[in-house]
């Protein structure tokens, strides 16, 4: 159950409310939504119509409030879509930024899955919340992981991890943490690594021991093409394989009765994805029983 | 559980090996897989190495047997990003093809969440069904309803429905149906219609009935202009919003020692992408009731 | 020789001003240019340095006045390479518009060729005198074949064509007229007919007889899709040979310190420019004679 | 007068035969052409029709022999737009390749203009002139400057510019040169410098030099990313100004019965294009009386 609701006018423009708001209005008028479902059309008094749904993923991404630059649909498709992320997985994202990617994955993963999110800053987590809040991928006021300036005990960390399992109506299938990444990865047996920072380079010796032998995969995002170039290269060191650097491009067709051609405007670039599947090492005896 | 694994070799060569098969061997050498699990580096007699590992969706798709052409990674991601599908979501999809999307589907609506495929031509049916029994998408053998040449009883589909959702190892998510979905949609309160077909707007018609008011979406691939703007004619018309048409263009990049650039061959085009929302109809104070 | 001169300031902001303007000034202060030659650097009193240059035809082109919108120097030079237009060749083009593309083809034929060029509106065509005059490809004032309202006589627009062939210091190669071709072309042998215009498959029975069959090609620019295919079965109906329609993506690359990337802004879109040549006619004897 | 004329077929299939060839057959026939002019269809024995035509500049660079890879046409047409290069203009090209790009600028300056070529190997240059005689870009076996053992006299020199300015039927407007470009050039006052070459920023303080204070511009094609890196740099630190770097992508349309789409398959990516204008000198009293 999200905890928003969507109401899009006649032009299509798109407003994101609380689930308890009771009354809209702009331009086009007043409209009393208090005792209507999901998925009707309301008339406002002057005549003009409104629906009122439930905001998709995608609606949310474009609605929600952000810290940073969000990575857009088209580049969280491909990440979803090239390292085939499966329901059940375990992931781990950094950074967490305003949660746009953090929502697909959780979605991606569902709700047998889990996604756990550094974030350097508490400001931007913060944010990220009320984000993931929406779509309840988190709990309300779920804690997350590191915020307080005293660090928080081992035991208060099993807690939010915990808690967070009991899964009622949505999702909650998020842990956000405070920290940086390229010191350290918690985390073992990753399914899914995913890398929104500037440096992924500096994360990858730690990928190699967190990621899952069987399956782990990689994906980086950055837009400069040196970035990921230096990200190949320390992937390449450090031997994994299927190593693949895509760009994706989307163009918007205009569709009207005077004919149809690819919309004047698009936007020529956004960044370049890399992803990689981590290598097996060649393991000793006792490894082998051990797996 | 999927019941296949992957062998890939030191060239990064891939062999999608049934999960009983004991012996491995290609020019590189032969290898004794037998007791080994999934995610270990084994060498060759001759010292080649080889990797054990889990198959990821996107490794099955490019390995598995195909009836038709299949929607690639790239134009399943849009799909999957555009629409917000979500974990428990329904999606109802045709025809199945080769069933590339319908397993990409099956993962992101998730154990929770369900897909029904049409297919018109049994025998792609059969070998969909193949490919969804390696990810554990449909149970082994499961039923397609509708194959036998005399129509299967309403009780027989029941049975197909309900056995489906004992879903135990795998994700079991999936109902194969032969039809022509031009015809009708049996499903209803749909969250999102994905058309890979020749005439998607011969199903719009359906879709704004079977389609979840509240959130129900439509997706539409077809790899002509023309199609593509019948396709959005037909939903201007019944009133669907949210109307967008978008090509995908993936650009693979050479990264190297010599340096980086784009690729020098591309695929240059698949399909184009229409996504679109039902709009909610106006309704008469018993239908509010209901809802 | 051209008639304007360039100003080029430390920012890189242009101005293009007529040669006998002799002193220039705006907010990075004022010089004297009256005796300067083309080529120099000027410091204004204040110390910023401005460039007094020869303007090319790509700067020309950005700059001058427009009745509507031109074609982009990437779609000319599609246009120019696919057609591989030669010195000395005789282009006929319509429209005129503001004689971007005119001032190219004029170049790209040289002292040697001819470029007639044809325009509806006699607005337009003024405009586009004013712009072909910067560069010398029409004479000061020289008259456009049919402007004024009374017809001009046959010897008038001999005349008009002798004139130009003096050919002084400028290219003067360019013939301006007033007209319609959808209702036929004058000229014959035409080496290369450009269209960029709504309706070019309205002239494809004219180019048909008035090409050079030992040559003749044809290019048409248009931004829709439907009026290309309209344009190729024009052109196969006729017989025409290597009917090719390509679509010139350019995307700009931001290289900075911080690294290289294509631009985040792009033109998405312009026109599909479709190229062919005209297929030699089965002659009779006496036709062969002719030639 | 080109020195080679242009057989098609029926299927479009090309031939680029020697003038003086009076007879052409393939599968689908035998014909003669001794006494065809250019521009006639003729049928064979067996009712298959040819066409016997001249060749453009663009089936000319797809016909003829190679050396290495050479510029695609779109690239080409991207330097002559970009560069805005003008009839009468004196351009400096390096390497020369195959020719390609050197038949198209010479093309653009024209008869009144002048393309300086150079190339380091004598058997690329040699495979060259081959080529560039097809299109009268040079006299039959002109001499290359510098291609004998032996150092050639400035006498020598002298007479193969000169005996080339007599320009008869043809451009004649080519000068070969064998010589490194990296270690200097030799002509002053170019205005466009052309680099098909690995290393253009070697180049760039030489060009500083040789261009055309008025309106010299530079153009580099170059493969990777960082060359185009490494080059902008270079014209930056050389104070050049409109630096701009692009890369065009072209689209073929598929365009039949079925509907219209783009092909399949595209050429990914041949190379980045670099243009830039010299920035003028402030120069002392003496130089501005000179200019």
């Amino acid at each position: 159950m999200k905890t928003k609701k969507l109401i899009i006018d006649e032009r299509e423009k798109k407003y994101l409310l609380k689930n308890k708001v009771n009354e809209f209005g702009n331009d086009l008028g007043v409209i009393n939504i208090s005792d209507k479902p999901l998925g009707t059309a309301i008339k406002s008094h002057n005549g003009h119509e409104f629906y009122l749904v439930e905001p998709t993923t995608y609606d949310i991404i474009k609605k929600m409030k952000r810290s940073v630059t969000t990575l857009l649909p088209k580049d969280i498709g491909m990440i979803i879509a090239y390292c085939g992320i499966e329901d059940g997985e375990t992931v781990v994202e950094a950074g967490t930024g305003s949660a746009a990617l953090t929502i697909y994955l959780a979605n991606a993963v569902g709700k047998n899955g889990k996604v756990i999110t550094y974030e350097k800053r508490a400001d931007a987590a913060k944010i990220a919340r009320t984000n993931l809040e929406i779509v309840g991928a988190v709990k309300e006021n779920q804690k997350i992981i590191g915020i307080d300036e005293e660090e928080q005990t081992e035991s208060e960390k099993e807690e939010i991890i915990e808690t967070n399992e009991i899964k009622e109506s949505g999702l909650c299938n998020v842990i956000q943490k405070i920290g940086d990444i390229t010191e350290g990865i918690e985390e073992t047996n990753i399914d899914v690594l995913v890398l929104d920072m500037p440096d992924p380079w500096n994360v990858v010796e730690h990928a190699k021991k967190a990621l899952n032998p069987s399956k782990g995969r990689i994906a980086m995002y950055v837009p400069y093409i040196e970035q990921a170039k230096k990200g190949v290269e320390a992937l390449k060191e450090r031997g994994f394989l299927d190593i693949l650097t895509v760009e994706c491009i989307v163009r918007n067709m205009d569709i009207s009765e005077k004919g149809v051609r690819p919309s004047t405007r698009m936007v020529g670039h956004t960044g370049y994805i890399t992803v990689a599947r981590v290598r097996p090492q060649q393991e000793p005896e006792q490894e082998q029983e051990q797996l």
